[in-house]
């Protein structure tokens, strides 16, 4: 018979137990951190219509999503964000929603990506949103839930870099501009990696003498009262969108936990074409912030308009699990074993396997996960099999009487065995052992 | 602007967060579990090729895929099932790989099926194998994990009935009746749709005068020894088939904690034309049998034939997630609620947000998950909002100074409203109030 050649698709990545386990556990900690918070989750579909998906139609998206005709003719396509699927959600179950309505989602998403800036075709997103409240209370929970969860993986302390689009479309405004504020945003999202030079080319192309004036404006540093006063002042004075900024500041100022040192009022944060139209936000981290924004997002004022005439503003945020988990590993912060036991009970005779697993059960009942081997082998064979597997206990029953009789505890690491013990001694020391 | 119906693919669903807070507390159980019993998670792409996963081609199955060609012009489709995915990765990983190796794959597959029986084009499958392992231990370990697991999620007592398909085809065998054993196994699985009568008629076709003995076979019924006996006459005497069943039986009567009721041998379950080649099983629940079985598999000889010249042989099983849920819906035992969090901070004057996310934040590191209200609103309202939310206490912070001030906590339904408290004092109260 021929051989089939067991590969992937480029961009697709299996996940064996060692990636897999340390996957899971920093999802498990992202999803406690949002619960935490309030926020429920939701699960939508893999698959949609392709008009649903891709509403507006056009531009780079359309060519990255994996589109098809299914068997009864329907154009479908696999969700390339969250975001979109949301938007749907919210305008089919209006009437069963609550407002303001919190929700996070964890899963997949699929993009025909070019792989070759490390990119992959499957990947995973972490969506949290409010949406139908428009107040900066919501706008600040959001904030913290970053920062927060990003504390509770243990990726450090975070620069979480905010800026409000309303105001820079307002100092456009002032300038006349406003007609070229597309354009513009588009090259001020790129100005990191093009350089300052080509920007002022560039921008005085669009702008003519107001280059110099758009830059003093993106490029405006310092604490954030001050890079406030200067742009409010470059945007013509007060304005709500100021005094959003301003309100979030002294929220910033209220939750003194941690400081508000956090946070950083960063002009040229645009978030290129999205669809925010308040606050837009990235997150680097301070161990690493050369790994890029690892988190970002912001406020949109009509998030369902494509399938909905009700208009319903939010404000939300997004972690890309795959480059966070890269920068863990880099950090040596990712949780790296191939099994949750650590404890096993050893296989003396093939006989008594069934007593093996009663005893098994009385370590899993006290919340202690505990692997039984199958094999009649040496003990000392079984002892290196189970360190192999990355175990720190074997529990050695009796060879005689393996479910009343006395069993013995062998700590691996320490190649120590302990005196005969009954069950219930055992699962008392291993539990003050293991910590559980 | 035209506005697009908010509409889902028939047979694929949303899940609200009702729904969703139930379905994932009861995945969170299922891998509890698997986890106890030393198995390891493991995820693989969505998509894969169509050759990989259609391999042997042909058949219902590949009439029910979404199958594909991509952007780059690769045939590809998304998986129907959790077990060849899994044999691929075998293949693919044959070098890490320890043996025997424990995993579970908890994961959404596709099909285009019929959606009038109420079956889902979506679904989530729950799967847990050991492969690399011949021993009936670990037959027995899959045999418990199904009734553990089941036991956990408070699905109730469980029937699993269970038969081996090598003892089937020597008894076939000594009938001079192999070569029509696929057949055979084809009738005997739908003997219970089609009724006896029928099956007599047509095994009589196949079978000629031979057909009574076969239903004597499969119908056998009674205790596990006595049905176990009965097979071993009619399949010629002890075999490495019958032994097998026997020291499994063992197994069960030393596993006392629960006794070994909930184990049948039941000669009539084949498992159709799945690759089962030992033992075979189905697990209904006793509160509701009739909505058949919810947990499923058995041994298999050769799983990764198609990627691998290596046998590697295996047992396992696989959780219906959405029958169980039917069921456990039904049965009123799924958890039902829109939110983790059951307490809230109210906001009483919104220039304080940032303050009340502090005091939120004691009560969250705490472990208690906690909501900020975002409106300045009267307290009555809030009352009333909180309680529709499904809250249990409501915080009320310090009108003049939030931050040090004293708090009240308000139980929303005794409508009493505590003295006031500290913040460490109100954690105290709350942390014992909702058991956390």
């Amino acid at each position: 018979m021929t051989i089939i050649e067991p590969r992937v698709l480029k961009g697709f990545r299996d996940f064996p137990p060692a990636a897999e386990i340390g996957r899971r556990g920093l999802i498990e900690k992202i999803e406690a951190s949002f619960r935490s918070f309030g926020f429920a989750p939701i699960d939508t579909p893999a698959l949609e219509y392709a008009e649903i998906l891709l509403g507006k139609g056009g531009g780079e998206t359309e060519k990255q999503v994996y589109r098809f005709t299914d068997n009864g003719g329907r154009d479908v396509a696999l969700r390339f964000d969250l975001t979109v699927p949301f938007a749907r959600f919210i305008a089919g179950h209006r009437a069963e929603i609550t407002l303001p309505f919190k929700r996070y989602h964890i899963a997949k998403v699929w993009r025909g990506e070019n792989t070759q800036r490390g990119r992959y075709r499957e990947f995973t997103q972490c969506d949290v949103d409010i949406v139908g409240s428009n107040s900066p209370a919501s706008d600040f929970e959001i904030l913290l839930v970053m920062r927060e969860t990003l504390k509770a993986i243990g990726a450090g302390d975070v620069a979480i870099h905010l800026n409000h689009r309303g105001l820079f479309n307002r100092f456009l405004a002032a300038l006349g501009l406003l007609d070229k504020s597309v354009d513009i945003l588009r090259l001020v999202d790129k100005s990191a990696k093009v350089g300052r030079d080509a920007v002022v080319e560039r921008l005085s192309v669009i702008a003519g003498d107001k280059a110099e004036k758009i830059l003093q404006f993106i490029e405006a540093k310092g604490g954030f009262e001050d890079v406030l006063a200067r742009l409010t002042e470059l945007s013509g004075g007060s304005s709500p969108e100021s005094e959003r900024l301003a309100a979030l500041r002294t929220y910033m100022l209220q939750n003194v936990s941690d400081g508000a040192d956090a946070f950083t009022l960063d002009p040229s944060i645009t978030r290129g074409l999205d669809y925010y139209t308040g606050i837009v936000y990235e997150t680097f981290l301070n161990d690493m912030p050369e790994i890029g924004s690892i988190c970002s997002g912001g406020r949109y004022d009509n998030l369902a308009g494509l399938y909905s005439k009700e208009s319903v503003s939010g404000v939300g945020t997004s972690i890309g699990l795959d480059r966070l988990i890269a920068a863990l590993e880099a950090l040596g912060r990712l949780e790296q074993r191939a099994s949750y036991a650590r404890v096993a009970v050893s296989c003396l005779k093939e006989a008594d396997a069934g007593a093996y697993q009663t005893i098994a059960g009385r370590f899993r009942d006290a919340g202690i996960a505990c692997e039984v081997f199958f094999t009649e082998e040496k003990l000392t064979k079984q002892y290196m099999t189970a360190e192999k597997k990355g175990m720190q206990w074997l529990i050695v029953p009796s060879l005689d009487n393996p479910l009343r009789g006395k069993l013995t505890l062998r700590n691996l690491a320490a190649r120590e065995t302990s005196d005969p013990l009954s069950v219930e001694e055992a699962v008392l020391r291993l539990k003050a052992a293991l910590e559980v």
